[in-house]
């Protein structure tokens, strides 16, 4: 097992990385707070984890609320069902909210607590790759809007953070492989080490080796906190985290978040970020080539969909990094390092949008 | 005009108080942040005001949400009415939300405010005289759920409250008397020499007398902000100013929240926790009188509904407030001071219960 602590704010929490957590009593019985607890999951996650976590939590009452599954149910209404859950189990301000699931789980969950009664204690214990490495670290808790992703929600620090690798076994291929692209962009962005670790590893994660996905997750985790413990309210340098992200979400709502998952969206967008770095000079061929054999070795797809250099250029215009009308992009001046910036040549910009989309 | 700067937290604002603020463009413009402005009213307060606010905001873009009026309407899906506006007014994270209205416009303009986008700017320009020296001051917001009041809700500081004393010129004798009660309630618990001042000027702030307003608004923001400040998140010394509150509600619920306006129910609470102050030997005789004939003064309640002392105390246990099954009260050691305690003798809790309810 590996801790993280994370400092962020007024906030210090940990996270706990490794096998068998969910059935290790005495460690949940420290990380969560709180006699009363609300659990909440979703239809798939609380059938496979629930029962385990409630025996490995004796003498605590636990409420269950199971939310049904996937982002089109990440909204306002969704949490509503979640407040009304905290009511009816008459929880207080000493009570405690548990998500137990991916990453809707964890931000409808985290909202849900950072409102009922202004704020209640929330655990994360995340079950799938990527919201181990990404969404339930920082704080970033809320739901979609019909005219945005997570347009509603609140910065809500959990009380801890609990990763149990064990729960990835039951993990789609798919789903792992989009988690994976989350830790190939810490790598990117912040730790050539990890980088060249994966070029070594990416088959044991791949096979849920137990330790390589503790040393990634924790890797990657400690990188996310860091980031975050800088800058909770993405005020700037927590913006690297968004690294193909911009792309990445021109091709999401392209193809309307249904044929790609947001990991594999993210994937190609890291290509393509990258080889825009290439065509402004920041990095070596060499490095947008390790990259895209790093994905390809993941299963991650590298070839983006055609939809068009004009579409994905107003598509990536009404994402929120927009500034004044110029697209903010996080670009790469070495493995290993990012940039945040809106000052940078068109006509490479271009060069890429036709290359990858028109 | 006068100005109170609140520093609470990692926020600092002004409140400013005084006559003709609705008019003053230089003033507006500077307390005002943001090109981009979502104006949250309800459809008694915006026919009267909207417009003047809007005249006075030049250069601006202005969207308006008008929602219904009451307290039976600050619920979740009223502020989804609002998070509706905000994103059809296609506002970013450096818009301002404008909420111009009484307490409930406030709550959910604050709380709408509070989430969107994980947080923009808010303005708190109340109209009414409860609104002004209490819930547009400490950066409480929420809305309510069938299982209880503010069940939803955060914390979250407003940018700026500027209250405009000639709005007061429009509201119902009843409200206004309402508001007079939480100024009252700050004489009781932090300031003597307000209490004084009360009892001698009651008749100018029932008159409107802007002067005598702005006096009393000031003071009651002063004291508020000073006690929000050492305890933004209520975790102690922010419960004083429950004063009244506690029995308040239990009569409030026990009328089904349509008997009583808040403040005339605080009234009433008032004058029980002063009784039984006096009761339990903590003030003289003479300042239960004093604070009975100024409630009657300002013509507020003082005689309780008879729902019978079981249904009373049965209420007063559902409160936030009850620790551990004992009622935790806000009781007078003396005029202008307060503390709140769990720990009192039973028998004159029971007395006061059967005297006022039973």
């Amino acid at each position: 097992m590996q801790t993280i602590h994370v400092d962020v704010g007024q906030s210090h929490y940990p996270i706990e990385i490794g096998p068998g957590l969910l059935g290790d009593r005495g460690l949940l019985d420290a990380r969560i707070p709180g006699r009363d607890l609300l659990v909440v999951s979703d239809v798939t996650v609380a059938p496979l984890y629930l029962e385990r976590l409630r025996d490995s939590l004796p003498g605590r009452r636990i409420g269950a609320c199971v939310l049904p599954d996937g982002e089109r149910h990440k909204t306002l209404r969704t949490a509503a069902v979640v407040f009304d859950a905290l009511v009816a189990c008459k929880l207080n301000r000493d009570a405690t909210l548990v998500a137990l699931g991916g990453g809707v789980v964890g931000d409808i969950g985290g909202f849900a607590a950072a409102c009922y009664q202004r704020g209640i204690a929330c655990v994360q214990i995340p079950t799938t790759l990527l919201a181990q490495v990404d969404s339930s670290v920082g704080g970033k808790t809320g739901v979609n809007h019909p005219g945005g992703k997570n347009l509603i929600g609140a910065f809500h620090q959990p009380a801890a953070v609990i990763a149990d690798t064990d729960t990835l076994a039951t993990l789609p291929d798919r789903q792992l492989r989009a988690g994976l692209a989350e830790i190939i962009k810490y790598g990117c962005i912040a730790d050539p080490a990890l980088f060249a670790w994966l070029e070594n590893n990416v088959h044991r994660i791949l096979a849920r080796d137990a330790d390589a996905l503790t040393h990634a997750i924790a890797r990657s985790c400690r990188i996310k906190a860091a980031i975050v413990a800088r800058d909770e309210r993405e005020a700037n340098v927590r913006a690297i985290l968004n690294f193909g992200h911009t792309f990445g979400h021109a091709i999401e709502a392209a193809t309307a978040y249904e044929r790609y998952l947001h990991g594999e969206a993210v994937a190609i967008g890291m290509l393509i970020a990258a080889d825009l770095s290439l065509r402004l000079g920041m990095i070596e061929p060499s490095v947008l080539h390790r990259i895209g054999a790093l994905l390809a070795a993941a299963g991650l797809p590298t070839a983006a969909p055609r939809i068009g250099a004009a579409a994905a250029r107003d598509l990536m215009k009404m994402d929120k990094k927009v500034l004044a009308g110029t697209v903010r992009l996080v670009l790469l001046p070495a493995l290993g390092a990012a940039a945040v910036t809106a000052d940078y040549a068109q006509a490479p910009f271009d060069g890429v949008l036709m290359e990858y989309f028109g």
